[in-house]
């Protein structure tokens, strides 16, 4: 809990001029984390709270300070304001950038760096619209990714497995800084426009986050306080979601739903903020010039009937049973690149990855255009002007009224794109699972919504197609007469995509409310809840993890789902340190220790923390002391101050007895103890443990039995527990 | 915490057969509440873990009881469905009987009940529209509100500040039940009907409430869980709202942001359903025949221009004015109602201030009207078909292209209309600080958005009239040229709206999306976000406290606010009992106390519960006991199992020892002691105690000190502190 080093050390209310020494930081390096280690949500909220009191207090000394605290309170909106602009632009750029880079496509001919584009690929295709896409012909951005990767290690997946872990307290420096920033977004353009089984979707939420926490330096409440930062990075993750989907409330809600692990509702208040700034200045940007924020905007205009949830629902199966395929798979194939030499070659993998999908992907005319692209044209809704291969019915102009078309039968162009959308559903569903979790920046909400739009629109034809040739069926007899436009097959592919989407990510309202910003309707939620939620029940019944937990669990992070209820019936006893047969707990004892036999511990023992006692036989608790903070100080103490040898005594006491005056000066460090440790006790079940590690964000625990010490519980004793109870590796946690 | 009576007693994994006991509850009455107290947030989610796990492990024995797990895990979406429809419908009945009721109007004349409504109202006005509003005729509705309340005291108020509370934790026992949910929907029709400044949209929300609690009880899952029956009324709330404003969405929003206390992940996604069930129900009985939910619903196509943002925001000020200065008038005038002989008569209150109403309502037309019917004309954009006074512009036929009609001179009617809403709005701001907490059904949304969209509207068509002919001044130069349509008042309108409704309830994002969703346009969020948000800061910078807070503390309901920080630096010793010169804490020991003094104990303090201590020299703390619990074990004690009389020791340890022959038999109750009880250190900071309590749901915590139990904190006590660091009377809590 609170450490001494707060003002508490007093137990007093005699706070400001303490807690001025702690604004300044006597010693520096207490209070902060090292890499790859889990933070004290409690001890940081209290910082801040600190902080926040003492700016109020001085508030009321001058004008100055009234200003400081005024615009200490606003600092946080302002901050929302910059994310919001900056994740909006740079989405822009992305989108802008990338668009160009497709239309420029200046590259190299791999048979003859001289040849020019068309040069290259005359002997494989001389049709004008494919000619750039020739498996010769491999543009720069096809390059540059491969080599792109060199630069940033983290600048590679998309992110929002390492993001979810990072706002659930973890630290991994480097990850959202500025060079991670620049490097994603430039390979994030070349990989969008290469034509890759990926969208900039994820990513996007990655490249909001950096924004977040770049910006967050501008601000010292947020600079220096790991608890405030995280806030701010759940509202930078709405805003990627914003401009990704062009939907703000989708945005606020994915991220309350899936990103976020601590989401107080003034953050929710700033992340809306934060995520309506960034799609504002998406659209004022205007990337696709059509003032819409995203390529698959769609408007369906016709009503649905309620027996057409009988496909949706199939939809909804189809996509669950995608989803955990899918999840199975890739995990599979990203653990055999982790294990097998195949993770040494990065570059080459993607190298081979991108050819065999440039080879695949070029005879098949919907593999061949962007995904985005894809999913717009299978969301539309044939109009009397469409000249898409897939609008191409038996048109009967006699009965044409208006821009809606009643139901025809499907010409030759239909037919022939049913079967091209068969082949490029089965390649996506492949190359999608070789292509997510290699070294690029990839997103998967573009390719699952793609797999699910092509099965969503082969469904809607074919359902069009019998109600058109057997309207007397009874099922299609109450509400579907000849000549009428009963079928929507842009709302099946829509339905489909939310339904992989839904298998892939175990998203629920978020996904409803996005795909709902997306078409605008209120309508058609009902169609969309009903596939989400079929999905999701499909996928939970085979693997109860979305691709999201599995990559974390994959990477051994120490991740506390907050989803998940925990449902075995041990006690804190079970799982505590020591274990039965285990030599007994390392205490330090408040008043008999000397400096040398709390090195000694320190030396012997990797422990984070040690907790402090009344003596060794009372085992009665006193408090915690951190590691950390524990050598910091003695070096310090052996530094400057004077008498301090090795046989000083340690006191974690309020008030030393005198000492008598041969003895070595002693060494008081009460301020460095955390003098409110959480603890439970032995019989607690660890359903209790885990939800209070969940809700106030503990590192560890102590736990008692009739007020005496018997262990300790930290984060990763849980996940041990947990991994270990689902029958996993307890080893496969791998950090702190 | 988890209390011995599940399966904890033996503290090992011997699960099946006892957890059979405390299912079938062996002493019935262990592990209930009593009325007006407050819940064990831990406990009981504890006992649902325990079901469930139950559950789970017998479905693997039979096909039945793998069949009654299933639709054990179903249940909760069958139950959202039922209360979906239910509200749904519900909502619409009370619509259609509303309307039906205004239409009707058969009512009595008080000058002689033999004339009829015409001849009654003969005197005083001629004309046939207003024929009904003449104050000597008092419809039936108006009587009978006055007399229905009598039959259930709970039925009258918006009831959302109670149903926070229950929300919270609290029992009140029949606020959600059915006499509750009858009488109120039948007051809450007459009540709309009758013309008083109120709305529908507060008390819909305690009907869905009603009836989510009453359907509870089809599912033994819900009905005897008070945890899980939480957050069924949570998704009730949200389906309230969503019938109330059509807005499925912000009817979620509202019951996490506003409503809500614990609101996990899953209740999000079943709120969601349940919202958008009744949503359609509502749709499908199409009450206003527009297959809209909500009369003022709009569309509005006209942008809006940088610059209106200073209107906006001026709005927003205004609205946060209202806000702060309606809940300060209204708590007034509700602490004078509680504290005089006012209260005595509610059923002559609300006859006088309906009749001041009719009265002051009947001259002018803008305050005659139904509430909604108002709001709905001023959000209206007006169009060449308007007739409406608001709508009477000078024509100029000749710029007149499509349904946009281009800026305006106001015409006569304008001018009108102008000075009718200026005086309705005087009259509204006035009667509603009366109207609000007086004994009928008596929602606040309508009439909060009713003086913004009075105060919207004037201020638009200033704006238009002011833009109109000073088209060539600076500010107006760059976006307003003549004969364009640059000003939208109706927009106006629903900004003011938002503003003060968000100034009463401080609602923040959940305003916003219900805003959006009566809209249906992204881009107006976004004047409406401005406006919101200088509303909530003007409003909070006068007091922070909404209109809901606000009522329930003048009521002392125990409720500990979720959103506010508390910031003091107060420690978990200064707020514990016993106080400094108290006499110390009363404690059971575990093994040596007789029933006798037991029962002394009892009989000599009120607490809810002991603490349980290995003796009173250590003062280790073993666990808790809850005083019914107690009462009730000894109770049965005496009556069934033999040997036990006053002279017998109570045994809280696990193994007792061998007794002299002589003595008499002991009482083991290490059932009912909870062994793991939440415990503090007593230098734990209260703004740690505050969040544990908040965030784990907890009734008490004990407090310890170097290991030794030193006192108790209970829920009361932190409410209690709180109230007094704001300088409050901390007596003013009232209930445990």
């Amino acid at each position: 809990m609170v450490t001494g080093f707060t003002s508490y050390n007093g137990g007093g209310m005699n706070g400001t001029s303490k807690m001025m020494d702690f604004l300044e930081e006597p010693l520096p390096g207490v209070g902060t984390y090292e890499d790859f280690n889990t933070i004290d949500w409690v001890r940081e909220k209290s910082r801040d709270r600190d902080r926040h009191r003492e700016i109020t207090s001085r508030s009321k000394e001058s004008t100055w300070a009234l200003i400081h605290s005024v615009s200490d309170a606003f600092s946080g909106w302002l901050l929302m304001l910059f994310i919001g602009l900056l994740a909006g632009s740079l989405a822009g750029l992305i989108d802008i950038s990338a668009h160009w880079m497709t239309d420029l496509k200046e590259g190299v001919c791999l048979a003859g760096f001289w040849f020019n584009h068309e040069h290259c690929c005359w002997k494989s295709n001389t049709t004008f619209t494919d000619r750039d896409k020739c498996p010769e012909w491999m543009s720069w951005s096809q390059l540059i990714i491969g080599h792109g990767e060199g630069f940033a290690p983290y600048a590679c997946g998309s992110g929002i497995p390492e993001i979810k872990t990072i706002l659930s307290g973890f630290i991994i420096r480097g990850y959202l800084g500025k060079w991670t920033l620049i490097i994603k977004t430039i390979t994030l353009v070349l990989a969008v426009s290469s034509g890759l089984s990926l969208g900039k979707e994820g990513p996007l939420v990655h490249v909001a986050c950096c924004c977040g926490n770049i910006l967050c330096h501008l601000f010292t409440k947020y600079r220096k306080n790991e608890a405030k930062r995280r806030e701010v990075l759940s509202a930078a993750a709405a805003a990627g979601v914003s401009v990704a989907f062009g939907a703000p409330i989708g945005g606020v809600l994915f991220s309350l739903e899936e990103v976020s692990y601590y989401f107080p509702l003034k953050t929710l208040w700033r992340s809306f903020f934060a995520a309506l700034v960034a799609a504002f200045t998406l659209r004022s940007i205007n990337p696709f010039g059509n003032s819409r924020l995203v390529l698959f905007y769609v408007e369906f205009h016709m009503p649905w009937h309620l027996l057409e949830l009988v496909p949706f629902i199939l939809l909804g199966i189809f996509g669950g049973l995608w989803g955990a395929f899918f999840i199975r798979s890739n995990i599979a194939w990203c653990r055999r690149r982790k294990t097998t030499k195949l993770g040494k070659y990065p570059v080459l993998e993607v190298f081979v990855v991108t050819a065999i999908t440039a080879i695949l992907a070029f005879p098949n005319e919907y593999t061949r255009m962007s995904t985005s692209e894809l999913i717009s044209e299978l969301f539309n809704d044939c109009g009397i002007l469409d000249s898409s291969k897939l609008c191409e019915y038996v048109n009967d102009f006699n009965s044409t009224k208006g821009d809606d078309l009643p139901d025809r039968a499907a010409g030759p162009g239909v037919y022939t794109a049913m079967w091209q959308l068969a082949l490029a559903l089965i390649m996506k569903v492949f190359i999608t699972i070789f292509t997510f979790g290699m070294k690029v920046p990839s997103g998967l909400f573009i390719p699952s919504m793609a797999v699910g739009a092509i099965a969503g629109r082969l469904l809607g034809v074919a359902m069009e197609q019998l109600a058109f040739y057997h309207h007397d069926w009874i099922i299609f007899s109450g509400w579907c007469s000849q000549g009428a436009d009963c079928i929507t097959p842009g709302l099946y592919a829509m339905v489909g995509a939310a339904a992989c989407l839904g298998g892939v990510t175990r998203m629920t309202v978020s996904l409803v409310v996005i795909m709902f910003e997306l078409t605008g309707g209120l309508e058609y939620i009902v169609p969309l809840m009903a596939a989400a939620m079929t999905s999701k029940w499909v996928a939970d019944a085979i693997g109860r993890e979305g691709i999201y937990d599995a990559h974390i669990r994959l990477n051994g992070y120490p991740f506390l789902e907050a989803k998940e209820e925990f449902s075995h019936k041990t006690l804190a006893m079970d799982v505590m340190r020591p274990r039965r047969n285990d030599p007994p707990l390392t205490v330090i004892t408040q008043d008999s220790m000397t400096v040398e036999d709390i090195e000694t511990i320190i030396n012997e023992t990797t422990y984070s923390g040690y907790p402090v006692v009344v003596s060794r036989e009372s085992q009665r608790l006193v408090g915690f002391v951190l590691r950390r903070d524990l050598i910091i100080s003695i070096e310090n103490a052996r530094k400057k101050q004077d008498g301090i040898v090795s046989t000083s005594i340690i006191y974690f006491t309020d008030h030393s007895p005198p000492l008598p005056p041969s003895s070595p000066s002693m060494l008081k460090l009460r301020s460095i103890l955390d003098l409110s440790p959480f603890t439970v006790t032995d019989q607690t079940p660890m359903e209790i443990v885990v939800d209070i590690f969940r809700k106030l964000g503990l590192r560890q625990c102590l736990v008692t039995h009739n007020g005496k010490l018997l262990g300790i519980i930290t984060k990763k004793d849980v996940l041990k527990h947990i991994a270990q109870l689902a029958n996993q590796d307890p080893d496969s946690i791998l950090f702190n």
